[in-house]
Parts: structure tokens; C-alpha cells; sequence
């Protein structure tokens, strides 16, 4: 079997899940880890695959089949995006739901120029969420869709609070209130505020003799982030937080409760994740629109694509006769 | 806004549903009813729609943009299916999952004659489950996926029960046992037995004088139907049952469990449906695959399709834009 070439771009927690996705994956290989930093400096999990840095990607050009972008949203991807998408098909997680419009305009002029495919924004939210969101809209036409997050660490919120004076280091979780999800099953369409819906739950390292007191105000107040919310505050020792709070895992709900025919019948429809670990789930989720992408460009098609444009036939290992024979 | 133009072919739960859904979706219109009983013994909910004879339909060739077929499986849509595909784009919700990769050749033969699209297999199950088992399944490919349905009422199990002798009328429920539902819930990867996966539960109004204990028996026994699983019988009056049991809810789970990377870290992913009406939502789902079907003709498409073959941005009212705008 000829095996999709994959190049990973950029090499932390979403990279290296990609990594360790192309391996439970048999007909994808990894060619190669592209970094800014010094490739010697890089040591990759799999053995014998070449650490290239960014400058060098375009000799990589005809080995290369689709590349995965795993930079961060922020700065990282509006830059390499488009700029990687006039030389190969990419995958990327791009989350800055504001921005999505005006990056995909971006992709979509430079795949195009370079005859390429850019699936943009893969992942779970925007990602598996966003699918539930339309298929569920698509069919209740009159209701409401809630999405709830958590519980798992949202990384923004983490760097926020590490960013306030006085603390060494910090993790935040959100949670998603029990009450509000299921005031949302029931299919009674409730109006919630923002602080019911989730909760905030930070573990704080403090630096020695800090005033705790302050840094809880300071967190709790801090607006965008935290003042909307019920925030919690635990301080405990750089052991603690190293030993309890060193896992990534993550989730959430995407429930729509709507009504159909005259008499207005009721119907919930819920999607729920539970993951251990969120940047190999996300990681695996980039890896099969990867294989969407690579069949898309070999059928001729180019240009900026998300989720919503792709058949889910094209995500499967599995041949079309094989999918109708046993998943339908 | 020019509308698409629906033919509802078949008149029951499902050509009702349909006409409901319909009136909640306004991009839509339902131009005629088709019916193998004489039209004027047919009369719609809705004013001024007519109801034709099946055998008029090509007389109606310009006039409808989509049919949805609304027969049964069993005897009807094998042979209209392709009939009708011949000259309309069509939907249907066609159940017989080992008859389906013949059905499917059959419909893309027509409609590929007839330069039509025929999208097939559409509702919750196969349909909706049907998508979240593939997109499950791409995503964490080593794993179990379990489908569980109800608590709902089975047509088929409930026929079969009418058709004990000394049984005047009956209804059955498929109920998902909680604990099996549970323990797959926790990502352990359970292997569960029919028996252990749902409980049959059985409402049967007996003639006068009826023996109630070989009743029981009778369809305890039952193979296929029954004798795989725990099954409870309970005689009812005609009265409770008309009062109690005239509702149609139906619903389900589809819930995959799986592992990612070297360390075999576990995700679980749900989908589930609580639905009042199984028809009316089973007909909202056709509907929108009915904006699919108009649009992907439109382009010049033609064959058959299943949901796997139907991007999901198709489905939606919404343009590309807003898709991307309010939705990803």
C-alpha cells in the first residue's frame, strides 16, 4: 500500500500527538518534524525520522503529502498558514473563532495559487463540535444549541493567572455546572448566563511570602478571563501541582434541544466527549481530515476547506463499499 | 427566495412527518402527495396540496425538485427506489442494513440514467448513528463501537407480537439496559451479550379467553425477536393500552471507546438522541438531506449517495460564510 506522507510543522504536545497518531495509523508514515528551532537541539519518539528546520521545508517538497501545522493560533499560524499552503496541502487546528472568516480567506488564495488543499480549524472544538452544531441545526431548525467544556485545562486561562504577580506557576480547570447540563437535557431550552454554565477552578503556586489574599482578588476580578465566572482559588506547593496536575485531559457537550410539527415535540440531541489526554485526540482528529486532504488534492480539487466541507466517507481507512457493508 | 419543491411518495407516520417538517424548514415547499390508494380518500393537514396517484408522478416531472420516499423497506422502496430515481432526485430512509449495498447499486443505476441523485439510507439509524460511527471510528481506530437504542417503541417487534395467536393488539418497547450502557461509558471496552445490551418489554391486549400464560410463552421463545433477550410481558386492556402507549419516542446511543498513542490513553465519545417523535424526527433528517440532494443536482451530480458521501455544510440553510462565521 502507497502510505499518505505526512510532515509535522512545529513540535510540542499537538505535535508530537500527531507523531504518535501516524503510528496507530498503517497507511500514513512520518517523513519528517519541521522546527525553528536547531534541529539537533530536537529529539523526535520515532527513531530515524530527519528533524528539518522551517527554512529548508520546500526541499521537502515532493515527500511531503500533506503537512499538519501544529503552531500555536495567536501568532504562529496566520503567518506559516498561508504561507505553507502555496507549497503543500495542510491541516491545522486554527481556534481563533473571531478570526476564522479572514484566515480562511488567507488559505484559500494561497492553496489555490499553489493548486493545494488547507482543511482549516480540525480538532474538537472548533472541530467534532462545530459538525455536531450543524448536523443538529440542520435538523431541529427551531431550538437551541449549548456547548459546555471541561472538565479539563483551558491553557489560556493557565498562562493568564500565571502572568499576575506573586505566582509561580498555575493551572486552570474548567467545569461545566452539573445543574446547567442538565437543565439543558431536558430539553426545556433555559437561558443561562455564563457564570452558570461553567465554573473555574484554579491551582495556584505562589512565590514565597506572596500576598495570597491579593492574587486571589486579582484573579477573580480579572476581566474576559475570570470576573464572569464563580472562580475558585486553591494554593498549593510546586510538588502538588507537578504530581496532581500534570495530565491534559479534557471534554465537553454539545447538546441541542429543539421542536418539530405543530404540536411542537420535543427532541435532544447530545454529542459528549470524554479524553484522557487532549492534544493526542486532537492530534487524531488532524490526522484523518489529513487523509481527506490528500484525497481531495489527488481528485484535482484546491483551496481553503473546513470540516463542514468534507464528506465523512473521505475520513475512513475503509473503502465505500466497506463503510455501507458495516458502519451504516 | 426561490423554494425547493417537495414530493412526498407515501403517505404515513413518516409522509406525515414530512409534511410537518416541511412547513418548519422556509426554504422549502411541498408541491403533492403521492399515493397508491385513491387521491381522494387521502386528505393532508396542509390546504391546497394535491394528492396524486403514484401512477401519475411523471406528469409531475417539472414541478418537483426532490421525492421523498416514505415506504417501507421490506416490499416497497426496493422496488420504487429505482423506479422513481429514473426521474427525480429522491430520499429514503431504506433500514434493511444487509440489503443495503444491493439497494444502493440498484439506485445509482437509475439515477445515473436519469442524471438524478438518489440519497439513501437517511434518519437516525442508519443515518445520524450511522455518521457518528464513522466519524468515531476514524478518530481513535483502535477501539469498540456500541450502539444502543431506546427506550422506543419497535414496529417490527411489536407486528410480531400481533401475530400471536390470541393477541387482539401489542406494542413492544427496546429498552437499553443502564448497566450495560454504564460500563461501556467507562471506556473499558466491555464484550456484551444481546442479552446484556437491552431488555424487551411487551404490552399485549389478549382476546377474551386467551391463554395468557402460552402467550407469554409464545413470544418469550420467539427466535430473532425474542428468545436472545430478557423479555417482559405485560397484559394490558385495549383502553390502557390506547391511553398509555400511543406516543411514538424513540431514541438511542452510539458510544465508542478507544485508545491513543504509546501509553494507551482512553477517550470515549457519545452521541445520543431522546426523541418524542420518531417519525417527525426521522423526517427532519430527510428533509435536510433533501437540501443536500437539490443542491449537489444543481451542480451536476448524479448516483446514488449515502450520508458518508454528504458534506455536512450542504445540509444547512446557511451560506458557506455564515457557516463559518456562527457555527465552526
Amino acid at each position: 500500500m502507497e502510505k499518505i506522507r505526512i510532515g509535522i510543522v512545529g513540535y510540542g504536545n499537538i505535535g508530537r500527538g500527531v507523531e504518535l497518531a501516524v503510528e496507530r495509523n498503517e497507511d500514513m508514515e512520518l517523513k519528517a518534524v519541521f522546527t525553528r528551532r536547531a534541529p539537533e537541539t530536537v529529539q523526535t519518539m520515532s527513531e530515524g525520522v530527519p528533524v528539518v528546520h522551517m527554512d529548508d521545508m520546500l526541499d521537502m517538497k515532493d515527500d511531503i503529502d500533506v503537512m499538519i501545522l501544529c503552531g500555536g493560533s495567536a501568532t504562529d499560524l496566520p503567518v506559516i498558514g498561508p504561507e505553507i499552503a502555496k507549497n503543500f496541502n495542510i491541516i491545522d487546528s486554527f481556534d481563533t473563532h473571531a478570526k476564522i472568516p479572514e484566515y480562511f480567506a488567507e488559505v484559500d488564495a494561497a492553496a489555490k495559487e499553489g493548486g493545494n488543499v488547507g482543511i482549516i480549524s480540525v480538532g474538537w472544538d472548533p472541530g467534532m463540535f462545530s459538525l455536531n452544531r450543524i448536523y443538529a441545526e440542520s435538523i431541529l431548525v427551531q431550538g437551541n444549541t449549548y456547548t459546555f467544556w471541561g472538565k479539563g485545562v483551558s491553557q489560556g486561562h493557565s498562562d493568564a493567572i500565571r502572568r499576575v504577580p506573586g505566582v509561580k506557576n498555575a493551572i486552570q480547570y474548567t467545569v461545566p455546572i452539573e445543574e446547567a447540563v442538565e437543565k439543558v437535557r431536558s430539553g426545556c431550552g433555559p437561558e443561562l448566563t455564563t457564570r452558570e454554565k461553567h465554573l473555574r477552578e484554579c491551582y495556584v503556586v505562589a512565590e514565597e511570602g506572596a500576598d495570597l489574599k491579593n492574587i486571589e482578588e486579582t484573579i477573580k476580578n480579572m476581566p474576559n478571563y475570570f470576573s464572569d465566572y464563580n472562580t475558585v482559588v486553591n494554593f498549593i506547593t510546586e510538588e502538588e501541582l507537578k504530581e496532581n496536575h500534570n495530565k491534559m485531559p479534557h471534554g465537553g457537550f454539545v447538546i441541542r434541544s429543539g421542536e418539530t410539527g405543530r404540536e411542537g415535540r420535543k427532541h435532544v440531541i447530545e454529542y459528549s466527549l470524554k479524553l484522557d489526554s487532549n492534544p493526542e485526540f486532537t492530534s487524531s482528529v488532524l490526522i484523518c481530515y489529513a487523509r481527506a486532504a490528500y484525497r481531495l488534492a489527488r481528485k484535482g480539487e484546491s483551496g481553503a476547506k473546513t470540516v463542514f466541507d468534507i464528506a465523512p466517507g473521505l475520513l475512513s481507512m475503509k473503502t465505500e463499499e466497506e463503510l455501507r457493508a458495516e458502519l451504516l
